[in-house]
């Protein structure tokens, strides 16, 4: 590996990144937004001055990594105890319309076919591609709002975490149905499992910390043992409970959200964050697209695929916290908050492909959902929020204590 | 590449770096050696967990351009001034002493030959690999002495910066001896132009920073195009110039360390520094090595090739300094903080094995060098800095103004 490159490269990705940013912020728009347009811009989409290396993904992994982490530790527990079963519920609906919408949306392309035949597998795909939010950017928008803490912010992020949980399991469903060595139970257990583990682990490592905190408060330790458990926590997911490591990172963060030096841990990690690496993790998002080479023949199928994947969500999450008793405008932006979609649509898209249930194709539609979606959602919620301030909740059910905020 | 796995292996790093930092701090050792020892622990000599892939080659690399330019920024041009004649000078005979000491070393072990033989260039070549320091490891020992920015520690940095150029130009002359296309002055040519370069983008981005400082001062644009300009200069350096990268990170430091907001952008350079690039960097000193392959039969050679590499420095540099005027004490703080190899030697190593001048058993006196002297030069340095203060050296040069410190 050319070592020199990479720094060729960080200069120009983290420029261009900073510049669109600024811009986009000039225009309204949240930084996340420019951020990945300046991704589009220097990738192979147009001027190809920095290509999607392996380094460049492994830094953008550790982008997202530290971004979940950072979004745990931001974690508010009493809210969370107050939006639990509602976010249960949200990411439920959330899940369950854009999987049945999206099956349907092949079928009224491609022919609708019985139960049971190849055809109807790759709908049902399709449908399961819709499935997982990436809330990675809702989460840089809402901070970047300010909102990260409220009840709304805490709603989608809940719901978010749900929703992986969910995905991961129509994912694992969809293909037991064409392979019997997966099952839907052990999945669940290996899920449950984790969160046991974690739980059990958590402790130990929050008594410890604190511990450390106590006798060395503000010391770097802190936040370089913290990071370093984020990291091995969300290996650990991965590896050994196949849960996304995103999910490991957040709940990492949550884990320690707790500890008297919780703020002075997530400041240092923000600053590692929008350094060097939150720039190279959207940015990538734009680099992994070459418009250029984007298959034309499908492109009405893809821009149908966009549209009721966003909607899809904005239904069955919106729809949902609608009835739980939000306001409609807050409901609004529950559902918009939970349109985007990421890397795990991605891996899911890439997983369908090795079994045989997704042609390469599709690719198009799923990268076109991950730009628009994550360009249009902070649009909206930032739109939605300067019409419409979040409603007052307090009375949603009695806090055990007030929330922090 | 699996980015899971690298989630793995940085976990183990930062962690187990901090924990032999604090070890070696217990020990009244300097945090780096114990940084140094983790990597030789974790990597393939002993436990294996850690192997010194590209990924951890890219992040290491970035930890020393950040390394060296968060020295730059913490340049006093006032002191570099009132050290830069002495400076040179100690850099001279910094390289000339190990040069001479290398080729005669070479020679007892395996006999003396006539200037212009093939034997007479391999010497030479030994020499040749004993010039380059490297100055990042005394960097950050001085760093947490606090005593960078003294007279002791500029003299140490400028004159290793001066160093690297010479060593440059020694390595290009050398190799010139065998290779007629290679000529010293095209190569000293190129390095100076890289100064001018340098001197001219650098007075436009230091006018430009300081515009954008003084309108939105403590901003987050301004590290992160300090950081910027500090990866596009290190690339040029080495693209365009053939100067090292880490010179040119040094340089884009000095260029931005005379702006309102320098302590701001260092501040935030150090924290990506310590939280995970340094511990990287330092640790991949240790990967590299695996002390199992170790080859045997040069083991004598090279224990002699260690210490003449050593005291070579120390002799060459130390002398000077007494020369110029530097109390005892701090002439051989000043030999011993010249002694550390590191990277560039590594790459002297390999240019020399590349063009015939070198064999590949040399390899592991030069990584035997690089472990010892990484290790020993911040304990020796730390001992004599609690043994004897720094001397007051006000009297040397008026300063046109009062030194910053």
């Amino acid at each position: 590996m050319d070592t020199l490159d990479l720094l060729r490269q960080l200069a120009i990705i983290i420029f261009f990144a900073k510049l669109f940013g600024l811009i986009a912020r000039k225009l309204k728009a949240p930084e996340v937004a420019g951020e990945i347009v300046a991704g589009l811009l220097i990738g192979p989409s147009l001027l190809n001055w920095v290509a999607d290396t392996d380094f460049i993904k492994g830094m953008a992994e550790i982008g997202v990594i530290m971004l979940m982490f950072d979004a745990g530790l931001e974690t508010n527990i009493q809210q969370m105890k107050r939006t639990g079963l509602k976010a249960t519920l949200i990411a439920a609906t959330g899940v369950l319309v854009p999987l049945v919408l999206g099956t349907f949306l092949y079928m009224i392309f491609y022919g609708f076919s019985a139960i049971g035949s190849e055809k109807f597998y790759h709908a049902l795909f399709i449908g399961t591609i819709m499935t997982a939010t990436s809330v990675s950017i809702t989460v840089q928008a809402l901070k970047e709002l300010g909102k990260l803490n409220g009840m709304v912010g805490t709603t989608i992020v809940s719901a978010a975490i749900i929703d992986d949980v969910l995905g991961i399991i129509v994912l694992t469903f969809v293909i037991g149905l064409k392979d019997p060595s997966q099952n839907i139970l052990t999945v669940t257990l290996r899920t449950l499992l984790f969160f046991v583990f974690a739980a059990a682990v958590g402790w130990v490592v929050y008594k410890v910390m604190n511990v450390i905190d106590e006798k060395h408060p503000h010391t770097r330790r802190i936040p370089i043992l913290a990071l370093a458990f984020c990291f091995i926590l969300s290996y650990i997911a991965d590896k050994f409970f196949g849960v996304a490591d995103i999910t490991g990172a957040y709940v990492a963060g949550m884990v320690l959200c707790s500890l008297r030096d919780d703020s002075y841990i997530a400041r240092k990690m923000d600053i590692g964050s929008y350094m060097l690496f939150g720039p190279v993790f959207f940015c990538s998002i734009g680099l992994q697209t070459n418009v250029r080479t984007l298959d034309t023949s499908i492109i009405w199928f893809s821009l149908a695929f966009v549209a009721i994947a966003m909607i899809g969500k904005v239904i069955g999450c919106g729809g949902m916290a609608k009835i739980l008793g939000f306001t409609k405008e807050d409901s609004l932006k529950v559902g918009v908050g939970m349109m985007t979609r990421g890397e795990v649509a991605l891996i899911v898209s890439q997983t369908g492909l090795r079994v045989g249930m997704l042609e390469s194709q599709y690719f198009t539609s799923v990268i076109l959902l991950i730009i628009f979606s994550s360009i249009l959602t902070p649009i909206f919620l930032k739109n939605l929020y300067e019409k419409h301030g979040e409603a007052d909740y307090t009375d949603f059910r009695h806090p055990v204590k007030p929330a922090r905020g």
